[in-house]
């Protein structure tokens, strides 16, 4: 349904043309009529269409002005250390403070999760005993995992095979592996901005300077601004998230991505691809990860099921291409290996067909409660605010009017019993001060709403 | 019945004495009769003991000369780098090859280990669907897990509260976490040696020289040797396993241990202890670990369950003193959490009575293993041939003639379909090139039996 905003936007549907029916769109994304029928009252609040009667919806003559988004972000062209760790702390005590809702937190709620298909593998492979969940599954891990893994990579022409894939605790294993990997302390590394703050804190943890690249809020790193800092720097990787990057949820096209390789790939740069969020778009077609342009092994593309489908079995995977056998060697002596049994019930689960019903109903759900949360903060933010309209993921970013500081709002939010997550944290010097990331990973309810309302009452008198 | 021997040898039991009595062993140590007459049996075989009818064991009156143990290892003084990724590459793929049989391995085998009991808690709280197994549990991990961590660590003088653990993915991120958290790339490490091949390639994975102490097979680490390196290097770590060190299985006595931290804490030099066979003691006395010193908050603990209840769980602990927070933020970007439910399963079975009989159930059956091992070593490796007597874990250290080049060995032994482990894993610069780690996790059998005969005739002949 975020398909026909944005083809408004871009002009594909014309002022005055009619919207696909209700009964259309509900056949074709598998979703329920009265689902439909709440997106497209969202729509209409937000000025995009209009109902008429007995005929149905039609793009508005004269739309309300369509909000801008966010600014291009401008980071300093200079490398410097990350400093975020203070305002990681705060934001892990917060989200272990019982209470308190989480409106910045990014991912999927558990509800929409498939907990009871998992749970009913699990036992079924408990009961049996299986001597194959016994011992432990050293690097590459589990070969059934990997065998699905590699199975579905025909889906973004990723045609891995099953020896490319290596299992791991999460995207975060995978990403740390990958910095180990492909560079030494002091080096430089590129990374869009805003940025994934967990990718920010492994650069100061491991103690590797950040070189920020100026990204667009729906487009992604900005490639001539990369260009421009490889010249002038001698970078040692760079980390992007082409797909629904954490916060903005940018989404490369397909072009840039494969530029992008073409680019680093020349000046044998490796690319750490951070595809948390990859699988969660909205429209009908999957978008290509950028390791699908990979022709010589340089991009180490680093997925997880923890979004998708059990954020608490912490299984995540890397194919590093050529660094592939670093990667095992490193993981000796990081986790060793991952749960066996995990892997052996999640493996079941990718192989059925619940999966795909799974992944289609919860693309659905994030898709609308995207929308949801986004007209929420259009009624209870100032009219300054400026938020992302991202095509994928489970969270939005939201520029505030320049004088609001967004590390007091969520000290001040947190006082109210609500977590958000400040811009600083996003960025290596702490900058972003006027913007937040809030989450839409939660089914909407009177609480949600109610939480929106008073963070938008609270940056009123801030 | 390990504590025989070792009186004997120590003169606690002298020559013609009476050893106490089967009925007495058994009440003493809750095993059956029938293990004790073939502990007996192999202490007789040993040299150690006689049988005389009617009337018990004694203390042989001319005891056969009892073998020597290996020598104190003496290697090289200068800090160097560590090489043994490719042997430890090797290892692996064995480890990976089906039907090889695992006589290097140092593991307690599945089927001593209490998986019907973790099946049974595990299927209860997936059938109950527990909300508290969703999500994600963020440094430092479930509250329960660490509160039953904390109760047991009474047990041995540690003391230790809930706030002071973390829960790893296995020891191996602890130790990872422990060395990120006091070192630096290029940094010097004190280790014992020979030391664990995972603590050496972690090392060479992170890029820290290696500064290699003498180690005594049966007490541990030279305390005055390494107080010499101390004046002759900066060292900035120190990573010792002071119980049942792997792979010699030394001891070190609690007297030792108390020194070792005196003399690391004066020159504030942190000691990573690799705690991670140290509840799998023989005798009757839990030996106490190097933390219960530890008056500075100087000390990190690093252990596991990996051993002694799950090998597949992947759930392992730190208590890292004043290092505490630095390990939850290096956490966060290295494996940012361990599996929720498995951390549950684990606090239920540990909290359970069953845990204490299981693991009193799996150190008498570890001890007798060791016995069984050790006199199949006796039996079948040449007369020159150097065993440790561990007092505790699931390994043994074998020193071969000089002339033995354990490498070529293990390559032999594997076109035989055994695997071993060459001595030269355990050193930073590959020596011990005459020694191998057997392993005794395995319950006896005909085929243990033949694969220990088979790699004593392939001594015979290299």
């Amino acid at each position: 349904m975020q398909t026909i905003s944005r083809q408004i936007e871009e002009g594909t549907l014309r002022t005055g043309e009619r919207v696909p029916s209700v009964r259309q769109i509900s056949q074709q994304e598998h979703v329920s009529v009265s689902t439909v029928l709440q997106a497209y009252g969202l729509l209409e609040s937000m000025g995009y269409i209009e109902a008429r009667p007995q005929s149905g919806y039609y793009v508005r003559r004269r739309p309300q002005a369509v909000r801008p988004l966010p600014q291009i972000s401008a980071p300093r062209k200079q490398p410097c250390w990350v400093g975020i760790s203070e305002l990681m702390e705060n934001a892990r005590r917060a989200s272990l403070m019982p209470g308190v809702f989480p409106l910045g937190c990014p991912y999927p709620a558990p509800e929409l999760l498939p907990l009871k298909q998992l749970n009913k593998i699990l036992v079924s492979l408990a009961h049996g005993e299986d001597a194959r969940a016994q011992g432990i599954s050293p690097p590459p891990g589990s070969l059934e995992l990997r065998r699905q893994i590699a199975r579905r990579s025909f889906d973004w022409d990723g045609d891995l095979s099953p020896e490319e894939v290596v299992i791991t605790c999460g995207a975060t294993e995978a990403l740390q592996l990958a910095l180990l990997a492909v560079t030494e302390p002091g080096d430089l590394v590129a990374i869009e901005s805003p940025a994934y703050c967990g990718s920010l804190l492994l650069l100061e943890n491991l103690g590797r300077k950040a070189v920020e690249i100026a990204s667009h809020p729906q487009n992604g790193i900005c490639l001539d601004v990369l260009e421009e800092a490889i010249k002038k720097n001698p970078l040692k990787a760079c980390i992007v998230s082409p797909n629904f990057s954490n916060p903005t949820g940018s989404c490369m096209p397909d072009e840039a991505k494969k530029k992008l390789v073409e680019l680093l790939t020349s000046r044998s740069i490796p690319l750490i691809e951070d595809d948390a969020y990859g699988d969660l778009y909205f429209g009908e077609q999957r978008p290509r990860k950028a390791k699908a342009f990979d022709t010589e092994g340089m991009v180490l593309l680093c997925s997880t099921f923890s979004k998708a489908v059990a954020p608490s079995y912490r299984i995540g995977w890397i194919a590093a291409g050529l660094f592939q056998k670093r990667i095992e060697m490193l993981q000796m002596t990081s986790t060793m290996a991952v749960p066996k049994l995990l892997q052996m019930v999640l493996a079941e689960f990718i192989t059925s067909a619940s999966y795909d019903r799974h992944i289609r109903r919860l693309r659905s759900a994030l898709s609308l409660q995207s929308q949801q949360m986004m007209a929420a903060l259009y009624r209870y933010f100032p009219d300054e605010a400026r938020i992302t309209r991202p095509a994928g993921g489970s969270f939005l970013w939201v520029e505030l009017p320049a004088k609001v500081d967004s590390l007091k709002l969520t000290e001040s939010a947190l006082r109210h019993g609500i977590s958000i997550s400040p811009g600083p944290m996003f960025s290596a010097k702490q900058r972003y001060r006027n913007y937040i990331r809030i989450g839409s990973g939660l089914p909407w309810t009177e609480a949600t709403e109610k939480a929106a309302a008073t963070v938008g009452k609270l940056i009123g008198v801030s």
